[in-house]
């Protein structure tokens, strides 16, 4: 389906459709040449839709990052579905419930999750959440007595039927540049072997249903072609990505598959600006730092069908609430009138969709 | 209804309906002692049941900030609406539904909108936007002759059976303490006079109708007295107040109505650090800025049925999509089991609300 900006009237998000299927193929094509399961993260769109690009639900492993999307993907037919946060023993109950009819991977890092995991009626499977630098969650990867004696313990739970660990390396997308993800990701992987070795040899159930070794995020699953001791990859964004990937050099302009279109409200040529209704209910309020200051989003050229490349120096640099600031030169602002609509590719495509919910596809090629 | 923490398993808002009805009197009384009208702005709530809390729909006039929330509002009973935001010309199918059955008030601030007032096919009220300082929309408070002109094109066309200006002094966001909203108040107000004076005595229909001066943030609104030239004013924040709110001076901890329950998902007595399940999909990723870096969230004591004071320094330091960091002293980490629930005051109630929504209200007092 073509893009009509003529049925355009509100803050809009817009998928290129053909951008993110190419991106999901390329994807699909990495993986299987680094021979590693693909468990994309659907955190970034939650959307049965857009899910269905990515193939057959029944036949496709996700991530997630609640039990709430957990339940919406299940109810549309996804069956193999790892809840990529910390277990929460308050949803015990939900948890029962979806793993009665899903093949449900749940995260933990700490002893205390034990006794829950023990209150499950179906087998699950479970990885123990690592951190190699990261920061927010896991289990430090130096901490080996700790992670051993848990993985232990999860042999002894009979609802645990695989286990493995998880790797979320999100300082990657604090990386400055290809070199800096592939820093990011050496250092990353380098700790992930280390521990891996240090590990006792699989045992029999574990041979037979494989240990899971899940690692990834956007950045280094686009640039980098290995990924040392994984059995799976699991980044997400990659299917839209957005201002902070391509500024940290994780995709070009023309793999990005997600903007805003947002009606012109009022234009300043005296002082290179103008407002647009779009603001931080429509974008959220990630922003990509730069040396000259936070930017929400970059305007694009709009073509008859869809974008093109970044038009000039026009940026978002501030968001309220419904309102969003557009610092362009003077002469693009008399080029624009009241109602025109600027395509903006946000900071960040999830929280976006997050943001918004509803989206319009369309197919530019 | 009292606050059942039991049943409580995932991030939920929680709005202290004691406190937020003590809110609204409180600015009611305000406005009835400064002899102005009070129009709330909508906008921080965007909820049904919380908008009954200010009085009878069909005689609580209102301010939004999109037409999306004003067809919301005016389908559940609200008859008298300001879309508080440039108007934007796509809107006009829309807006003629609105104005049929709605007293609607519009804004402009450039020449170009009345085209699209001469194509309503219903009378509305229509404001013209004066910036005195805050530097995102509305007309320089300093272009007399322009703003003259468009008041007079106004008084011209038909449809506009009410004019009046309006002013939102967004910077009282960003003053410190009491004496900074003062100074940003009586700038603005001066500005506001000086424009007044130097516009045409009141046409015989503006006699009849009034013309509308509306004026009003939260900041200012909590804490002046008086509003010199005003006839309205349209605060919005203030039912909830926030973090940003208490930092700048504009409330008290006491006065803070809105806050998100999030469970407790990993605990670092090592950093200091807990991580909770709530994230910029719950918070929004606005921040209150100190000396000491970004600040997301404040933790609360947590008391049997709601809230007191901060819990010290606990405080939420950042955000990823569901996760949310928070920094404590490690005795207050080892205090702490997985599944504990940590009440949290946002950096800002308006974007908390609008991302997620759904809401537990309950009664303190």
């Amino acid at each position: 389906m073509k893009l009509n900006w003529s049925t355009l009237t509100r803050p809009s998000v817009l998928v290129d459709r053909s951008k993110a299927q190419r991106n999901i193929n390329t994807m699909q094509a990495k993986a299987a040449q680094a021979r590693v399961a693909l468990r994309p993260h659907f955190k970034t769109h939650q959307s049965i839709e857009i899910g269905q690009w990515f193939g057959t639900p029944a036949h496709t492993p996700i991530a997630v990052s609640s039990v709430t999307m957990a339940q919406q993907f299940a109810e549309h037919g996804w069956r193999n579905i790892h809840i990529a946060i910390p277990l929460n023993p308050r949803e015990l109950p939900a948890l029962n419930s979806l793993a009665s009819y899903c093949e449900l991977t749940l995260t933990i890092e700490h002893e205390d999750t034990l006794a829950t995991l023990q209150r499950l009626r179906h087998p699950v499977h479970v990885v123990v959440e690592i951190d190699t630098g990261y920061g927010r969650t896991g289990l430090d990867w130096q901490q080996h007595p700790r992670i051993r004696s848990l993985l232990n313990a999860l042999a002894a739970i009979p609802q645990v039927h695989q286990r493995g660990v998880m790797v979320h390396s999100g300082h990657s997308y604090g990386a400055e540049g290809e070199a800096g993800i592939q820093r990011v990701h050496n250092e990353s992987s380098a700790r992930l072997m280390e521990l891996l070795q240090m590990l006792p040899k699989p045992e029999a159930a574990d041979e037979q249903r494989g240990f899971r070794v899940s690692v990834g995020d956007t950045p280094t699953c686009s640039r980098m072609s290995s990924f040392p001791g994984a059995t799976e990859i699991r980044p997400g964004n990659y299917v839209f990505y957005d201002l902070q990937q391509k500024y940290i050099g994780a995709c070009e302009w023309s793999d990005i598959a997600l903007a805003v279109a947002c009606p012109v409200i009022a234009r300043y040529p005296e002082r290179n600006e103008v407002v647009v209704h779009g603001g931080a209910v429509h974008f959220s309020k990630d922003a990509v730092e730069t040396p000259e200051g936070r930017i929400f989003g970059q305007v694009m050229h709009r073509t008859e069908h869809g974008w093109g490349a970044p038009l000039g120096e026009a940026q978002v640099i501030g968001l309220s609430q419904e309102h969003g600031k557009i610092r362009m030169p003077a002469s693009m602002v008399r080029s624009l009138k009241l109602g025109d609509l600027l395509v903006i590719v946000p900071a960040h495509s999830c929280l976006t969709m997050a943001a918004m919910g509803d989206f319009t596809a369309f197919d530019s090629m």
